[in-house]
């Protein structure tokens, strides 16, 4: 089982309303509304996002990580190592 | 006019293919997917809807911001702290 | 003058804090101190010089784009497109 | 003996660079140089710091975490949390 299957639901309530965020973005944009406007809700949905991918990183290294490193062998290493590259990813995005 | 007019379609394109990888998210949640896949998928989107930021921020600086300043007066100076407090929430978003 | 000498003090003072932060880096690194502590720290540098560059940059919008918008022509166009440029490396690191 | 020791030397090398870096900065402000260049070069020190952050991540998962992990009890969660919460931080910064 997946780690981030203990808040699955809430992780999913989550992307429901980035998803509304979005469509409302488009609104925004379909009406001409003020640049400023557009970005604060841009803004918005980007906080929203990371701070699902922030939930998930806990939840990887909770559950998969420590499972791996608690089984020990290459298994571990290669997690952490995909597990320092997702960091890496999500600090430069 | 505001500014981003001039490039509406693609910014509702883009926004609608942003709304599409919410949805794909949603998905991969549901069916379990691995979280690394599922951060991965998340940047992705964040990047796009940076995107969209940084572009309608050149046109808001190229229109709005250069319009108020080429009509003076405290219109001008209010333009510039308002993109300068959006520039700020971009950079710590 | 650049659009920075009217805080070009209060620009000093923050960097020489900077530089204080990062020699104080080299000391817990050369100790030992804890990861988590270390990254603590560079988190604050960090915070420190992107303070700087957002005062640098809204006083270049006050002052260069806007003086380069006011006298119009071909130079407010690439002031705008140098501005926007910095903005997204700015949001990018 | 702290993760981030097997790479002492190369963190320390990379600090002072920065060190240098930030020195440079105060020099580019004191002789009133263009923003835009001195908003180049703090890009540039930011990189730097947070490539130290990725590495030094890295290496706290794979030791400092990964050891909690391996002897087991409260100490690994709590390990996990702290991490979780640094990268938040770095995330943030």
């Amino acid at each position: 089982m997946r780690g981030y299957s203990t808040d699955k639901d809430g992780y999913l309530a989550r992307l429901r309303r980035v998803e509304g965020q979005v469509r409302g973005l488009q609104r925004m944009v379909e009406n001409d509304e003020y640049c400023i406007d557009v970005l604060t809700q841009i803004a918005a949905a980007t906080k929203a996002l990371q701070a699902v991918s922030l939930g998930l990183m806990d939840e990887h290294l909770k559950h998969c990580v420590a499972q791996a490193i608690a089984e020990g062998g290459v298994a571990a290493d290669e997690k952490v190592r995909e597990a320092s590259e997702a960091i890496a990813r999500l600090v430069r995005s």
